[in-house]
């Protein structure tokens, strides 16, 4: 599978400084030309991407999850986290669900790629896994507190457009499919067990 | 009008140090218990927070603005902006909407308020005005480029959930509106001219 980076509504440009480097996040700086010809200096964010996976089980039910973490309050999720440094965006994905619940998948299909945020250069990559199957426990870091809840596509829709679910990439491609008859078709035929 | 900050999913603890000051950015660090006793440094950013404004006309007519800045794709958006060092927040609505519209405004509802990311410290205020009055001709900054554009309320509803809108924090509001009959009555209501 090639995964092509999505676009940036405001893309870093090649000639960016990086003026610091963080834990997670870098900051960057350049020079940007206006529209009467002056220069302002521009800064941008930079932070590893994530990677989100939808998880379906043979039954058709669809794997969320529960989340805590320090310092933070608790919230619904698909499975995932950020991708490691020289990591490629399968192997993150991969991994992710390996960690996060048990399980491998035979097929990983990418549902959703987008930078959210024009001020931070940030790739959210969203895939749909199928054919599962649980080969270990899930090994979690002491930072995350996870457990699995499987969902009917239906129950999906319906709590991924709630105000306490994380990804908020997907939403209105969720809205979309409560609204629309041929949206929710495609959308159900793509979350289908295989 | 008191406007208290709306809440953050991961608050920045007070005994965070700031790392890094950039123009826009600033990065702040601190050591955060894991669940397991063991310690970790975390990292979030803080911004200046943003106001945005739908001024509604005598007519009934949304005012939103198509917007091009340097670097940046064309997009449709609110009136509004970052809020000024010093500045607080209904200063920062007032001014933001004399300079991008020439109009200044008798009533001021704040709609929302959340900080939509958990990893920044940035609070996005987003307010409805009416009973405009046309006071000045618009004085746009030389990396803006701004034109008026005036919709009804369906338009509204429709055009801000479509992917080039750029206030992102409200559109499950609009797609409620759109899925819903008496959350459609309620918005209807809410920005129903004076």
């Amino acid at each position: 599978m090639i995964i092509t980076p999505p676009p940036s509504q405001q893309p870093l440009p090649p000639q960016a400084k990086k003026v610091f480097s963080g834990i997670m996040f870098d900051v960057y700086q350049w020079e940007q030309p206006q529209f009467d010809g002056s220069i302002k200096v521009f800064e941008k964010i930079k932070r590893p991407d994530t990677v989100v996976v939808f998880p379906v089980m043979a039954d058709g039910k669809i794997m969320l999850t529960r989340q805590r973490q320090p310092g933070k309050q608790e919230y619904i999720a698909g499975v995932g986290g950020r991708v490691d440094a020289g990591e490629d965006i399968l192997q993150a994905v991969k991994r992710e669900l390996l960690e996060e619940t048990g399980y491998s998948a035979d097929t990983f299909t990418l549902w959703n790629a987008q930078q959210p945020f024009s001020k931070i250069e940030w790739s959210v990559y969203t895939f749909i896994a199928k054919n599962l199957t649980k080969i270990a426990e899930p090994t979690l870091d002491p930072g995350e507190d996870i457990t699995i809840m499987p969902v009917s596509f239906d129950e999906f829709i319906t709590i991924a457009t709630q105000p306490d679910f994380s990804e908020k990439e997907i939403v209105p491609l969720l809205y979309e499919a409560r609204l629309n008859e041929s949206a929710y078709a495609s959308l159900k035929q793509l979350f289908a067990p295989a």
